[in-house]
């Protein structure tokens, strides 16, 4: 095989990839990244036991073949170069040959003989979506997956069809976050495909810059997200997810709307006395809110808002960083808190299809 | 004790003091800071056994007095609020209460009494200089200090006065750096004082902003470093520092100049093949400089780049990071390269007044 590609193309098409290449594999050679040069192109490929990511980038292909080398090494390489073209040459011993201006490298590959084929797979059908909402909607909920081992279902992001919407929803138990896109297609098949927790987090990155639509593909195991030039194939977690819609109540009774940037500076002050335990406080009162927060070792704090609010005086208490995880991820200059009484959970949302639950603590 | 001041002068003050809390000290009182209010200051202090940091900043003093508090988390405080004014008011149980806009906060503190006073230092002599020239000299020369415990004075940086020249020098008997400033006083005692490791490193920022000048008084025992509003104390290192100026020889045989950071990037580049062992070679030959290097698990490297030399060709290898340090903290264009045979130290000098040697591996 020998290429030249430009160290700009070659660059990005490794950061997309690289997320697919696992630190300690099974196989050895999925530490590596296939690269495999035919016509004008120069196809890049990387894959573990769940996930393969494969993008292509334009070459000039002056002997056409394959080879596989070390992703991380070879990333941090490219990475090295100035701006200008790259040329890699690799022999019959998939030793590569890796030059740009006065740079050359000699890298030992292993051969792409051994490099795991995948089986084909029949996608029942397809659909497509805008990229950012893609991005948007995994990026927004991802936070509140479960980090459990033992609940497999629960690591990942759940994507819901159902009733013309994709939902994104993601929880652990005690906190719930859901992401809502309109979907405009009648052949839609509705049904609850969960993401494996590694490409949720690695999505993003993949179709970023592969134009504005993804196409989305999907059979009972697997599902393919499709972008211009890259495409991630992900194994899909068996079992079922919960019905995390039954745990959204229509109205929680009580509902203030505040500013989302000054809540998080507030929370994030206040929290800092606490150290030995970890609750905040939030206390409704007429036209205020007031959030406290106490320490035996450091001390107290509190601060107070002004809101719109009636009604009786309500007290709940939070993990903080339950209810700052949710504030940080939205996209609204204001967040509407809607609570009932003292134990009952909250619900965050602002106007851009995203959701919150967060469970209060017990005294 | 209760006081005014501003949000950006308390935090310049922890910033600058910070460094002096130990977050394990012998005596747990030094986890706190000492604030003292008196006419129309508030003083704000840190120590632990060897440094101590003292500064002030204007403060509206409606009632003289002294507390101590947690250091850190005073600083994590004072950094969330907005800019403003902050008010500081201790009670009688050394618990403050810090309030700015509709923040408040109640802390924990320990009274000053308890805090450890110093004794009097009698200095015997006294110099000035110029800030940036304290802390680019320090700043400079400290990576090659020694990180082996076993030896104390190697530890730390040593100021050396000698023939007008304020030296300071690190070595760990690898690698040493020097960096030389003319001082103009005729009353000047020469001698060797050796910094301990933590104040050779706080010192830059417990100098900045604090004028252009900084007066430097020494006993046999301490150093002070004073400037127009921060004092920092530190006790000098026992015993006799390395005769560093005997290792550097007058002339080297060879020398190249080449563009620092053109040298930097290369050698980074190449050292990226760099796993299972840990060196670079750099071949001179004729108006040519090759910088390679070899990995048996993942290949080879080399890049060339012009150079003004002529002679005999001479090989050198060494550990890149010691040969990238010195490079990394020059602040010049060009860096001079002088080198003897195979096995001998090479020296690095810009026209900053700086010098490094580094000494070669063995093949």
């Amino acid at each position: 095989m020998k290429v030249i590609v430009t160290k700009e193309n070659l660059n990005n098409a490794l950061r997309k990839v690289i997320s697919g290449v696992s630190s300690r594999p099974l196989i050895p050679i999925l530490t590596n990244v296939l690269l495999h040069a035919e016509g004008d192109r120069m196809v890049i490929k990387a894959s573990d036991s769940d996930i393969s990511v494969t993008t292509w980038i334009p070459a000039l292909v002056e002997e056409e073949g394959e080879t596989t080398l070390p992703g991380k090494k070879l990333q941090q390489i490219i990475t090295s170069f100035n701006v200008g073209d790259i040329t890699i040459e690799s022999d019959a011993e998939d030793n590569s040959r890796i030059t740009s201006g006065p740079s050359q490298f000699t890298i030992h590959g292993l051969s792409s003989v051994d490099y795991p084929k995948e089986n084909a797979v029949t996608y029942d059908w397809s659909f497509q979506m805008k990229t950012r909402d893609l991005a948007r909607g995994i990026a927004m909920v991802v936070y509140a997956r479960s980090v459990d081992t033992d609940r497999r279902q629960l690591n990942g992001v759940v994507m819901s069809i159902r009733s013309g919407m994709v939902t994104f929803a993601a929880t652990d138990g005690r906190r719930l976050s859901i992401c809502e896109i309109p979907l405009d297609d009648p052949n839609a098949k509705e049904g609850d495909y969960i993401l494996p927790s590694r490409s949720s987090v690695d999505l993003g990155k993949c179709v970023e810059d592969g134009g504005d639509t993804i196409t989305i593909s999907l059979s009972s195991s697997c599902v393919s997200f499709e972008s211009m030039n890259t495409t991630l194939v992900t194994k899909l977690v068996e079992g079922v997810y919960p019905n995390f819609r039954q745990v959204v109540p229509a109205n929680c009774g009580n509902s203030v709307t505040v500013p989302r940037q000054n809540l998080i500076n507030v929370m994030s002050r206040v929290s800092l006395v606490l150290t030995d335990q970890y609750a905040i406080k939030l206390n409704f009162t007429e036209n205020k809110l007031t959030i406290s927060a106490n320490s035996a070792e450091t001390g107290y704090s509190e601060e107070s808002m002004d809101v719109a609010f009636t009604g009786e005086e309500v007290s709940v208490s939070f993990n903080p960083t339950f209810f700052l995880e949710p504030l940080k991820v939205m996209d609204v200059d204001n967040v509407t808190i809607e609570f009932g009484k003292q134990y009952m959970p909250v619900k965050l949302t602002g106007d851009d299809g995203f959701l919150a639950m967060v469970m209060p603590m017990r005294a």
